[in-house]
């Protein structure tokens, strides 16, 4: 039986991973290291499972008396406003969380990252491959977590090169669904908790610029076979995305057609914010064959929205940002 | 009076700002800290100052009971056969380094990093301007060092952006000169140590891949002007370098014929080495007018060779070449 670490299970994302690893049948324990800085307690509240172990522990500081069979880094923040807010912190959950990670890996384990289509800055082509080397400004805004993504892309194939670690890197796209904060600072969140709060959605630019909008199941789906394969021979980055491109201005308009009432305003462009980012998925096929994103944004939209309704995720959100003023910052030290 | 750290000041081109350094008579201390990794104490013997302290430590983990006013880190290897082999540590050296030297800064202190050429991969553009974003595979055999280095770029400027820290970052093109190792595994040093030992040169692929060549006197001159300059109100990475571009191939051919008998093959090309790579000086040139570097190659060739010859580098790279096979591996732990 295997021993699994899932760092940042308590996240969007990962805790949707952490119901998938749940169901396999060949594992006695998964640890799930999360500090709580952007994941949240509730995400895995639901679960009554005794081979899971929660540590509330930044990835970096967590120590442990074995080691594991395969190795889960999701732990990062994703939403521009937190990461842009703490810098250091951000490249070190994934720089220094993965050098930690890497120690704590079995010989022969496997370590899987969550790496970002944001590694491709602001891309001159269309749809991306994952042999484009990207064009992200090393020394912007959003650099903390496109060069914290790259340099732990960098670190984790080179402990393949040079140790022979089994490496798996999903590059994924823009994710929305269940279980993202109401003040996570993307879009569909955004436009939702707006919505929900009565205020006007607000669109960064002309809400031309488009983005490939995945549903989380569809994502995670793609995460579980990736992750979960047993013979994989690629050495190197996979997209996991959606390659239906659509338009900010679009899934506002679709979101305001679901709450009477809702209007749209624009507002100036987010800094350095691509125009557009479609994953090329070639390769993502001939390793995943028949995997591809098939909620619709229309369907999706209808569940997220329907989770935050159910959830009271606008009313914990105001009470966030008003305790946010107060504490939330993180000085270097 | 300052007080100055200067991490990795063993190095080839840290020494050099060393004795730069201490031509001031603002500071009362200059702690060099270098763990001798591929720097080496002899590069400083030569100093009989009592403002200097060699303190020999990774710079990650250099602990002081005080602060500093300014700090250089040029704590990196940058032989593609050293970070190569040891990718983690490299990556480490550089972006953990830039942490730990943070946190030694004083208030209102000063930052300056050596990072590199290297940020821009195999450029598309010829010459590179600071604003070209790169060209790197990150996850290539190269990508510890550039993505490193990238990756502290963007640290550093977001410690500016954030907490308004004074940074200064050098992408520094290719240097050669005195003070190099001769099992550097760059060009000019080796093609000048096999030609002394009585060997080939051997010039990776057809030789034709150009390089700006910057003689190390005046590279050093432009990081003083750079680092030292009182009023920068620039944010954001300065290339500095020799314009000048000088095939591979030409060098291996003066150097040879400076050396009687000696002869030239050709190898495989080296993975992802760049076809060639020349700064754009235009920021550079405004910000410190009057700068260029004035040594021919022709010149820095024989003064390099001379130095060589003069200090039994060669008979000393034999040495360090027979002890290296036994321990120079350093595993992750």
């Amino acid at each position: 039986m295997k021993k699994l670490l899932l760092a940042g299970g308590a996240g969007f994302i990962g805790s949707h991973l952490v119901d998938r690893l749940l169901k396999r049948n060949d594992l006695d324990m998964l640890v799930v290291v999360d500090s709580l800085w952007t994941g949240r307690a509730e995400n895995v509240d639901h679960i009554r499972d005794q081979r899971l172990v929660l540590v509330r522990c930044e990835v970096e500081h967590f120590k442990s008396d074995f080691q594991f069979d395969e190795i889960f880094h999701l732990a990062s923040p994703a939403s521009p406003p937190v990461y842009m807010r703490e810098p250091e912190r951000t490249v070190s959950a994934n720089l220094i969380g993965a050098m930690r990670l890497l120690k704590l890996l079995k010989k022969g384990g496997r370590i899987c990252f969550a790496s970002s289509s944001e590694v491709y800055g602001n891309p001159l082509v269309n749809p991306l491959p994952e042999t484009y080397r990207g064009s992200v400004d090393c020394t912007g805004p959003r650099s903390s977590y496109d060069e914290g993504k790259r340099c732990t892309e960098a670190l984790l194939f080179e402990s393949n090169r040079v140790r022979g670690v089994d490496v798996r890197v999903a590059r994924i796209f823009n994710v929305y669904g269940p279980r993202t904060r109401a003040d996570d600072g993307r879009a569909v969140s955004n436009f939702i908790a707006n919505a929900l709060s009565g205020k006007p959605i607000v669109v960064h630019g002309d809400g031309l610029q488009t983005r490939s909008w995945g549903y989380v199941d569809d994502i995670v789906d793609g995460l579980e076979r990736l992750f979960w394969l047993e013979n994989f021979n690629h050495v190197g980055a996979v997209n996991v995305g959606n390659d239906r491109e659509i338009s900010v201005l679009e899934i506002a308009q679709y979101i305001a057609g679901l709450i009477p009432g809702t209007t749209i305003v624009h507002d100036d462009p987010a800094p350095q914010d691509p125009t557009n980012r479609r994953p090329d998925l070639t390769l993502c096929r001939r390793i995943l064959p028949g995997w591809s994103c098939k909620v619709p944004y229309e369907e999706g939209l209808v569940r997220t929205l329907r989770w935050f309704e159910a959830n009271g995720e606008i009313a914990e959100m105001r009470a966030t940002m008003r305790s946010r003023a107060g504490n939330d910052r993180h000085d270097l030290k």
